[in-house]
């Protein structure tokens, strides 16, 4: 046993990304021409089945928990040492990509076996976790499972409906898990070491600057808005121009506002109109009133607060100039969510001990970590993925960087040892 | 009997709008709290066997025609003369108004009961006509009863089915209509010596000019078309400003184009954005297509085609430059329909009978006046509706305009007879 760099047999990584391309098709895709793994549907419980086959070959012992979050334990020198969790969520979008989560759990699994096959145990256990909803793509909640681990789950949301009608409870129920009590995936006090996210970047920066593999600072501050500008429907062939209070040019100039101003914009500061739609919609009738929607995310909230204020002021003026009602309502404030300072340093010196200068670089994307981040220190990894695509099934990435991320895994392993001993 | 101007008891006209009222609600609508009355329904029932009952009072004999347009005919001094039909449409769109189309029906009830109780009759016949379907706000095709009637009705609308999945032959069939030939209700050459159609105006222009009536001389040029603009759907979140490939500020132009154009343009040009969408349509994901409407109208087809080139012309010079596919799918072409030129002069001299100056105006939507073009000469009155506000229920109309409208349709009936015989 020594406590020098873990060399990893060289199928491992590239089988991480070999796995979710099997996990990327039927029994663990609801469709079979398409990736969707939803929440605790059979495509679910098949790829759950798969993942218990690969932790439990590379040696460790499979549990499922409350809250339906898969979990490996590959114990330290000690046991009941506190864990070191790697992983990520196991569900996708409807039609989405395959690595989006699952390549961090297959990573994860291959971590261990190269640990395993190296003989090595660590003075911390370490456990690979699939969590099982992060998308929030079956019921209208996301990272239900993270927070159910870091004992944040809302006891309310197994009251919640998807789109057929069933609860959370009764989805739980016909998974095999009657009368589930989330609390009881709560992590204890000191039983989580750190928590490691390996994770498609799902951008295009690594990509641009030709890296494999960067180290998460923070992930985004994020607003979710919805506009409506209201004014007076009417006959499209009988009001000429002039008489017209039309929400819909002033929605044009609105959004046309958010593309400049986020463009202008610095620290990471992005903004996207993802709905929109007229009021009563129709061809021939002039709207009566124009919805749309706002995601504004920046690094730090008061860059994205900065922006929502400077948009919303703009919105404002273009509905007084045009004597439109307007109301700009708020549905999501998240914070920004900083990575563990130490423990981003640690995985730093990883990343350069794979040869690969670390680039730092903020998620604009939520994660499981930032929920995690409530009971243990949290560190992320991004993976380059191919012109930035996720979300989709053209979501790629390359068999060499997955082999990169994996080594990265490790040294972060052995640094962590190293720290954890002194 | 004599030839002068024909003089009606004061309560006609102010009934007619009361009437509508009347007709306004259940029976007379499919709801109890708005104005629903699509065709074949039976509040569409309701609404004949009450007109039927008018119709009758007002001395005409009364039948349905093979399409389920109602026609009571007052006959002229001799029998089988030709008739001036006289009317409009019957039924609604969903939570219309009172009086668009039902109007026009009332009025020429009111006009027949005036010549009755003058004793007077003309040369010609006076039928009352109300259309069953000129909205299409239960199938998907408007003016399929006028259509019937000027022998033009496409016998495969039969096949065509409502929301619920109900062909149109089978709604006839419940209506107690079975087997439904829709040429039955062509009319014969030399039947119909002239069209007038009462109408609101379902515009602004009158009430803005402190006219009661006004008279049309067209009916504007339509097109319909559906704009696409494509590009690359991403994460809102991980997908920095310059890297984007986003059609919604490409809409958001393009609407802002249709505006600018619009309202420099003359002849009555008007361009509307009713319907808008991005897809797929989730606040984090920026969209890859955005979907939008384009109902471009003006009084000739000419001028409408000119402002459809142009900005047509502007959308792809919006798409070459943000790297976007385009497509402008053309939906619906109608040219422009004037109305009959000597029978418009005739309507003239008799608004200005009425103490009205004449206002000559187009109308922007369409009626069941431009299908009946085909088999007969006719005129539309339009009479000032409030705020110009249309297919709402604060569709408002004032009586003593629509004294004003019987006053003038009673004096074209004069101006008629007059050329008539001569």
């Amino acid at each position: 046993m020594d406590d020098g760099l873990i060399s990893a047999p060289a199928v491992l990584g590239a089988r991480a990304m070999a796995r979710c391309d099997l996990l990327g098709v039927a029994p663990y895709s609801e469709a079979a021409d398409q990736l969707t793994r939803r929440f605790l549907t059979p495509a679910h419980r098949a790829a759950l089945d798969r993942l218990t086959d690969w932790m439990a070959a590379a040696g460790m012992s499979v549990r499922l928990d409350a809250a339906a979050n898969l979990i490996g334990r590959y114990e330290g020198t000690a046991p009941d040492a506190p864990a070191l969790l790697i992983g990520s969520h196991i569900d996708s979008v409807r039609n989405g990509g395959r690595y989006d989560g699952a390549l961090g759990v297959t990573l994860g699994i291959d971590c261990v076996d190269a640990l395993a096959t190296a003989g090595r145990r660590m003075p911390f256990a370490i456990e690979v976790i699939a969590f099982g909803d992060e998308e929030g793509s079956r019921f209208p909640a996301s990272m239900t499972c993270s927070r159910a681990v870091a004992g944040t789950a809302n006891p309310a949301v197994l009251d919640m409906k998807d789109a057929e009608g069933v609860t959370l409870a009764d989805a739980f129920a016909a998974f095999g898990m009657p009368s589930v009590d989330l609390g009881q995936a709560a992590r204890k006090p000191g039983e989580v070491l750190a928590f490691l996210e390996p994770h498609i970047e799902q951008g295009p920066r690594l990509e641009a600057e030709d890296r494999a593999i960067g180290v998460v600072t923070a992930i985004a501050a994020q607003k979710r808005l919805l506009v409506r500008l209201t004014g007076t429907a009417g006959h499209a062939g009988t009001t000429p121009m002039h008489l017209r209070r039309d929400p819909g040019p002033a929605a044009a100039e609105a959004i046309l506002a958010i593309e400049r101003i986020c463009a202008a914009g610095t620290d990471g500061l992005v903004g996207t109109v993802g709905r929109m739609s007229a009021l009563p919609g129709s061809f021939n009738v002039i709207p009566g009133a124009v919805e749309f929607s706002m995601d504004i995310r920046a690094e730090t909230s008061a860059n994205r607060d900065a922006a929502v204020a400077a948009i919303s002021a703009e919105i404002e003026a273009i509905a007084a100039r045009r004597s439109l009602g307007v109301s700009i309502e708020l549905m999501q404030d998240l914070p920004e969510s900083p990575c563990d300072p130490a423990l981003t340093l640690l995985l730093e010196d990883a990343v350069r001990a794979t040869g690969v200068e670390p680039r730092r670089l903020p998620s604009g994307a939520g994660h499981d970590a930032m929920v995690i981040t409530d009971i243990a220190p949290t560190a992320m990894l991004f993976i380059r993925c191919r012109g930035g695509v996720s979300h989709n099934p053209a979501e790629a990435v390359r068999a060499d960087d997955c082999i990169t991320a994996l080594n990265a895994i490790l040294a972060f392993i052995a640094n962590l040892e190293r720290d954890y001993r002194s």
